[in-house]
């Protein structure tokens, strides 16, 4: 059994939709700790009628502020509490929908790092046809060469334990599939990685994203982010637009649309941000995941899963054993 | 009347597909002269049953070798020749489906920048709901700030001259839409394009793409490569998923498709590439056009009629003009 710190004041619906999805959490099984401000969190846990532990942490971190200097000085905001319950053992896992770069920092600067790691990364699984790991998506926006080769050691870690391939292709993100593309990052990360302990699948591109050239994608934070947004982005259009397509003034394509809208409604479910509960940090002392902004009850409750399933897995483990041997 | 040089030997389905496309666009009204293999050209010619003028170029550029130095080696390779044509003055633009490093060092260094222009770039128009184009897609991979505030002035000229906004905003693409977001390239960035002679939007996300935030959006090479195979690859992986969505083995779906999928094949081609011709090599002494490598008939045509539009609407005059006042 591993226990999950959920920062409940984190997000732009908490502490609402944070408390309710923990309350699912919990009655499926995940041991969740709330932290937050108890005056609050009390209140909507008595009427969600379940009874789950409460850490007091009356502050919190704003959305403009500079999030490591915060992180240093707020002691008492919750997702500095939330971290400090991992660093020191009374919790597995961390969870927050607050601002990335605050959870990023605690991340990093609170739980602290796990052997061997220069910088953690963020981490995200593509929903799209073959799901694809990608990182980092943001934690790091500018990155040397060798922090390419740990991230593809971590992205394989992530790939195992939670998508179950036994031996991940880690993909170098570039220009173009041939050697030699690239900017100088990608041209000497490319005979890096060749030369790592990982399976190397060489360059890929953002076009082979879902058609299984490999199952993780290795970039800096600043394209991984590129690539992450365009893709939310296109899909978000491309769901209005098959919408707009159907929505004619035509009988037979009205009479035909309940038969065919709900099927492109569990597609366009499949492919939610909140059905996948969240980005990984990876190389930190703890499991750590970063929820979308707006998470709902369903979103929150899936990143704790996700947290906890990490927990149990032994996640933190397998990525210092993974970088040990680089 | 603009003339157009072709590079007929350039792309995946050259020459049988651009002596095909360069037939319709000429019946359409382009003149186009075609450059490459007169051997080759002159039967596909007779076949089409149209006469076109045709300037022999034995050699190519394959796609393997260092453009740089096989722009200025082959010199009767025949997008060199083609380069040639229009820095002579015989031609006002050229289009190639050929290697895309190619045709920008061709264009670079042959057809040659226009006055006050640092870097050429490639700019590219994304049709996802409101029409934006993104620049730089891959000539320069890594980039200064003031080489983006160029960019933003020519990307400004292309949505006045293509898509017939008045007065584009200009997006600067970061992992956030807050200002200090980013690289130091970004925070460098934001100051020079607030104070440059454009209309400057802030700073965009790949997610706003389509939603009309911006009519421009400027990055290095790098990551609008990045930003734009990853639409691409979304709009392919969503395709392919939507048919598969429909495609139960259910009477009451099969009875509503013959309704459905028209109107979803006419989206799926509003999407495509091929639709919009190509990218603009912008900031060169010509309209210069790269067509997809596997471009088709209809793409290569529609790649002639947008260099000849733009050359019979000053693109490179315009370009000129904007960044005089810079």
């Amino acid at each position: 059994m591993t226990r999950i710190a959920l920062d409940a004041m984190g997000g732009d619906r908490a502490p609402q939709e944070t408390v309710k999805g923990a309350v699912d959490a919990a009655a499926g099984g995940v041991e969740v700790v709330l932290v937050g401000d108890e005056a609050r969190l009390r209140p909507l846990l008595r009427e969600s009628g379940a009874d789950l532990p409460v850490v007091h942490a009356p502050e919190q971190i704003g959305m403009g502020e500079d999030v490591s200097r915060a992180i240093r000085d707020k002691k008492r905001a919750s997702i500095s509490v939330a971290a400090r319950l991992v660093a020191e053992g009374e919790a597995d896992g961390l969870v927050s929908a607050g601002s990335t770069g605050a959870t990023v920092a605690a991340g990093a600067i609170l739980v602290g790092r796990a052997p061997g790691v220069s910088r953690p990364a963020l981490a995200a699984v593509f929903p799209l046809g073959h799901p694809t790991v990608v990182l980092d998506i943001g934690a790091n926006l500018e990155v040397r060469p060798e922090h390419l080769v740990q991230f593809g050691v971590m992205g394989s870690v992530l790939a195992q334990v939670y998508l179950g391939v036994e031996d991940p292709a880690v993909g170098l993100l570039n220009v173009g599939e041939e050697e030699g593309k690239g900017r100088p990052l990608e041209k000497e990360s490319f005979a890096l990685l060749a030369a790592a302990p990982l399976r190397f699948a060489g360059n890929v591109e953002g076009r082979d994203l879902g058609r299984g050239a490999a199952d993780v994608f290795v970039t800096d934070g600043f394209s991984g982010n590129v690539l992450l947004k365009g893709v939310e982005g296109t899909v978000s259009a491309m769901s209005r637009l098959v919408l707009a397509a159907l929505s004619e003034d035509d009988p037979a394509l009205q009479a035909a649309l309940p038969v065919v809208l709900p099927r492109l409604a569990v597609l366009r479910e499949s492919l939610d941000p909140d059905t996948h509960g969240g980005a990984h940090l990876l190389g930190t002392r703890g499991t750590v995941v970063v929820a979308h902004g707006s998470a709902s009850r369903v979103a929150v409750a899936n990143a704790l899963r996700l947290a906890s399933a990490g927990a149990e897995r032994g996640l933190v483990a397998r990525v210092a054993e993974g970088l040990a041997r680089v």
